[in-house]
């Protein structure tokens, strides 16, 4: 039922598209359609089981997109430090939505004390779907710091339905490795912000309780994979962008070790491996600016089991396959120009966000239409 | 005297050159003449009286390279700490040094409580010219970092004898805007490695005494002008490379305000101008990373008054001019490959060190061949 409503939704804002690609893949004629436009900066985007579509702007709008193609700017969202690379960043609809009309966000505010961090604020929608009430921001870095960038931040919904969370160092590398600080980490905490007593830190007095692995440059990909493990992607430094496969309580070394490269040929960091850190399961030199990340079973089959994972530096959709996780392929088309976020619409298409363009767009099988 | 000692040094070195390229610029037609070759990461270079030419290479060799074309490799040297951007990186000769025979450089050592950081040695080099004598650390950070990177650090003799260094952030952007850190300053210091008592914060009990201006990302080169002024460049991030004149006490705004742009076209920083904040004279966007800074006033009579700025990145040196001073000439030749250092030989060419070809060359007129 909640298929077939969305598919009509679907079929509606793409009856007449204003525009349409077909492009050649690995995986036949796709046909690339946008669904949502005039976007400003959008950062990520989520499903609704009613066929709502909800796309967060940096700038701190989010849209509420109905099955018409209408649209409603959503009230209730907290106060947001829009700064840099800050601003509203993630959204995300919990599984159990269609009963707790609950939805997580992630976004840059200002700290009480000192600077700015990544805080997760919880809201329940309206039953008319253009407010949020009962708003909390239910987790804020322990100590903000100064910048405007490397907010990370995704938001997933683990198996077990605590949430991870990923925080970018804040361009203070140091930090990702220290763990009395959230900068440069994966969280995990509950739905009410709390750390799981079953965290890797919590009896770790001198740790945050809610970091989950720590070591992390810039996260701002983040999906499980079919069988529930959790996968991050982050942005290096001039090189050294990684895939990591997360486990609780490991250290994925930045600053410490690093696959990029500086101008002059010298390595960041020590090198690329020691004892105690992780190596990633992919990485990409030079840096592709990775963002969005998911890892796809939908209608396009010869993609299911494939990752996605969109380049805002060099506007294409990296295919990653194998075992280990590689990029085997570029997805490019004249909608995907600095890729934001990637996911897998309830219909089987992938869908993504273009902040160049300012529009949100699905790929689907070019017979389909 | 000295001068023609040089000027034969010069002429023997280049006399039969392997490979000499004349290149077209705003100043006629020059030739490019190795001078140096076979040399491993060279990061800095200098001019000794008696026409020996030094060079340091990152991996902690400091090469005598006598008028004759040979070279020795000087012994006396600290334990330096080879480690991503860090190891042995600038020397200074100072102007006594015929009476003092006084060396400066910088380099990367581990620090004894944790982490690592830039530090000044100052030594005597021995009449034989292949000792360093009665070495002395005689300056170090107060506190390490973690992270091979961003170490700085250029050494400048200021008109009245003290020395300027510059030290990078060390990838801890807010250190830069912390004053009891010496990351992300330019600081002033006695031969003897202490703070003059008329530095601008020697009075401020939560600063460090040594600093002498703030807020820098990563300043690689530095250089007085013809009036004595303090210059230095800087990385940036993603662009926002600078050029700033630097002021005792100033706040040259690094991570608070910056040109750099993001991938999804975001500042980095809260915007590009704050109250209390230099502005940059000149800034690079895309970034050039640049290194070493010359002002110029040679034997290339049309470039004289011009300052020059290697180019990490885009393998070329900019030439600067005007006021404000901007990049106005890109030179460019098969030897201008990642070029880390510039400076003016005694015989008035225009001298620089490529990482990318290991190899100290000059560019003086062609007819002068």
């Amino acid at each position: 039922m909640i298929k077939s409503l969305f598919t009509g939704l679907a079929a509606a804002l793409v009856a007449v598209p204003l525009w349409a690609e077909t492009i050649e893949t690995s995986a036949g004629a796709l046909r690339v359609e946008p669904v949502v436009e005039n976007l400003d900066t959008p950062w990520a985007f989520g499903f609704l089981p009613d066929g709502t579509i909800l796309v967060t702007e940096r700038e701190g709008t989010l849209w509420a997109v109905r099955p018409d193609g209408t649209r409603v700017s959503v009230s209730g969202l907290p106060r947001i430090l829009v700064d840099g690379q800050g601003g509203l960043l993630d959204v995300l609809v919990p599984r159990d939505f269609a009963q707790s009309r609950e939805l997580f966000f992630t976004y840059a505010r200002k700290q009480l004390i000192r600077g700015s961090g990544t805080a997760v604020y919880r809201a329940r929608l309206s039953d008319a779907g253009d407010t949020l009430e009962a708003g909390e921001t239910i987790f804020s870095i322990a100590r903000g710091t100064g910048g405007g960038f490397h907010f990370g931040s995704r938001l997933v919904e683990a198996p077990d339905g605590t949430l991870f969370v990923t925080i970018g160092d804040r361009g203070n590398a140091d930090q990702a490795q220290d763990l009395s600080m959230h900068n440069g980490s994966v969280l995990r905490i509950d739905r009410d912000g709390k750390a799981p007593a079953d965290n890797p830190f919590v009896n770790d007095r001198n740790a945050q309780p809610e970091i989950w692995s720590y070591g992390h440059r810039n996260p701002q990909g983040a999906a499980l994979d079919g069988a529930g493990q959790l996968w991050v992607n982050e942005h290096g430094a001039r090189g050294g962008d990684e895939v990591n496969r997360v486990l609780p309580g490991r250290n994925y070394g930045w600053p410490v070790i690093s696959y990029g490269t500086n101008y002059d040929g010298s390595r960041i960091g020590t090198g690329t491996a020691r004892d105690g850190m992780e190596q990633p399961v992919h990485y990409w030199d030079p840096s592709i600016a990775p963002s969005g990340m998911v890892f796809y079973d939908g209608a396009i089959g010869a993609w299911a089991g494939s990752a996605f994972v969109g380049s805002l530096k060099f506007d294409y959709i990296a295919r990653l396959a194998g075992d280990p996780l590689a990029e085997i392929e570029r997805i490019e088309s004249d909608a995907t120009i600095r890729v934001r976020d990637v996911r897998q619409g309830p219909e089987g298409g992938l869908w993504f966000l273009s902040v160049g363009n300012g529009a949100l767009y699905r790929l689907v099988p070019a017979e389909a239409g």
